[in-house]
């Protein structure tokens, strides 16, 4: 399939690198494809960043039937461009999209694409410290229908945004504190796929902690209220006596691509990890043994999200005295390393645009 | 807050009542109205049916926080239009709204809205025998941001469509199976709130159906898979022994409208009506004692759905011979002739407009 492009004509001015916050600003394009059942997908476009028209009864608006993937490219010192895994985001797309009825998507083409939206766009790569440009490739559902079905109907949309950090406060260790009242999901929902639902139903308990005065949430399975599962929107690791301990995939927790990375950076550095189920329970009584080391979460937004502290059952726990763990620093070292070229990608991981 | 309208000059040609499908054609009109953080609803319009344009960035693209209702409105022999309980829907609405962070609503500003729409589209509303009006308001996030939190603005829209029957076939009685590999909800999950992810996610599971040979889904509880839930979209009710049995609500069920009518009318009729929690094996154990006379579903779309069968780990089901039972039936005709007038409100649950 052909990709046409039309360029802006008049491009818009750049943010200042220095203050950039995550996802408000986007580039100058955007790419665009469109699915039509029987037909596949077709009209693959470059377009100037600018809205789209949707029906008032177009599924998505109802029915939630989409799935996004998140991603970035950087800038070298060199001033080359860069991308960190990229197909496995596609790779994931497409599970995602077999979970909720989507069409699959060519990873190959879109990839395509997406090096030649990020050529074109280019300039907006910020070098700044700390700054990447983030993508977010997206698909959904447009039928102008509102019964309950799959669409016949989808876009695929690829947007860029310049950004800083995800979380305001950098690197500073967050205090978490145990859902109680909120589920996140449950074995043969909708945990695994990265589906819009997932995060507009963490919302009422991503406000509840905040309300309660914690940055984070740690979300225990929805069953049996037992298991840890995830932090917030990342995947949770635990230095225990010297180990890493991060929970197994099952269904209900999202395969990240940080999470992946992480287990293989820290294999590759001859640490031990293991990917099991772990209850609370478990976890706070290896908190009183002292064996627990260092908590962060994973995620592409942040990399790595140091835990400093949580909250549960009325006890106040503390990991390595509220600061950022040793290992913790190492991997966002390594890995943001990496992704920036300053660090010798050893792991064939970057992929060059 | 006033309502500007816009009414548009040349009117649609309208579908023909008796060849109606559901859901998909839109009437002239549709009422907008726009929420700002710190400024609340504003800008409430009635305006032609049309295309809406969104940001691509838009939150509800990428994280789903959306709420919808589904009503209806009728044409009596008299030509009257009339709504049944539409307040229960604006509430109902309210209800999913906070679940999923969305602003209320104020009920009586958008009934309000919605009697003036359908009387600038009171043309529209069919009275071929089965047809109503169906009343579609959603609100969704619209906030161009793709960081992960409550959006600071939203759109609330009502659109219309005429519809016919919801399912092609008529009161025809309905195969279901039991879904063993998806889960629909778990308790603290999204699933008493009428929000898209509930339903987005429940499509693997009505196609795996479809490919099985079943019209319907019988839902079981996510965490035990045990507890008998839904059937598909619907809300589910057994006649047992004479009595009437509906699982009970206790978080992971949605409050159907038609279900909570249906109670009363039954109750208002002398019958008595438990609400009450019912593992798959003790309705199993019904049937296999003769005990299970009728199986239906409730729902605004339908009214109500018969269920002639199930199979279940093997074994099929028949239910008053894969007939529809006559409560069923009676069911129908009392609710359907209430609304579109034919059988009085003893209940008072009819609003004119």
């Amino acid at each position: 399939m052909e990709i046409t492009i039309t360029k802006r004509t008049q491009l818009k001015p750049k943010p200042d690198e220095n203050n950039l916050v995550f996802g408000t600003e986007f580039t100058d394009h955007m790419f665009i494809m469109d699915y039509t059942e029987g037909k596949g997908w077709h009209d693959a476009k470059i377009v100037p960043y600018g809205p789209i028209e949707l029906s008032p009864a177009a599924m998505v608006l109802h029915y939630a039937q989409e799935v996004f993937e998140g991603m970035k490219a950087y800038k070298t010192p060199e001033g080359d461009i860069q991308f960190f895994r990229p197909m496995e985001n596609f790779a994931r797309m497409n599970r995602s999209n077999a979970r909720m009825c989507i069409p699959q998507i060519d990873e190959e083409f879109v990839f395509d694409a997406l090096k030649q939206l990020v050529a074109l766009d280019q300039d907006w790569v910020p070098h700044a410290p700390g700054t990447s440009l983030y993508i977010r490739p997206f698909v959904f559902a447009t039928d102008p229908f509102i019964g309950v079905r799959t669409s016949l109907h989808y876009k695929f949309i690829i947007i860029l945004s310049p950004v800083g950090a995800y979380y305001a406060t950098g690197l500073q260790p967050a205090r978490m504190h145990v859902e109680d009242i909120y589920s996140r999901t449950v074995v043969g929902g909708t945990g695994e796929a990265k589906c819009g639902g997932n995060y507009a139903g963490g919302l009422a308990a991503q406000e509840k902690a905040h309300d309660e005065g914690f940055e984070q949430i740690l979300w225990l399975d929805g069953a049996e209220r037992k298991y840890i599962e995830e932090v917030g929107t990342s995947n949770i690791f635990f230095k225990v006596d010297g180990k890493f301990i991060t929970p197994e995939l099952h269904g209900t927790i999202l395969p990240g691509i940080t999470r992946k990375s992480v287990i293989e950076l820290l294999r590759s550095w001859g640490e031990e990890v293991i990917e099991r189920r772990i209850t609370i329970d478990e976890f706070v009584d290896m908190y009183h043994k002292g064996q627990i080391e260092e908590v962060f979460g994973t995620g592409t937004a942040a990399v790595v999200s140091p835990i400093g502290g949580l909250e549960y059952q009325g006890e106040d726990m503390s990991f390595n005295n509220g600061e950022i763990g040793e290992y913790t620093q190492k991997i966002y070292d390594t890995l943001f390393g990496m992704q920036t070229g300053t660090v010798e990608d050893d792991l064939g991981w970057i992929v060059k645009l």
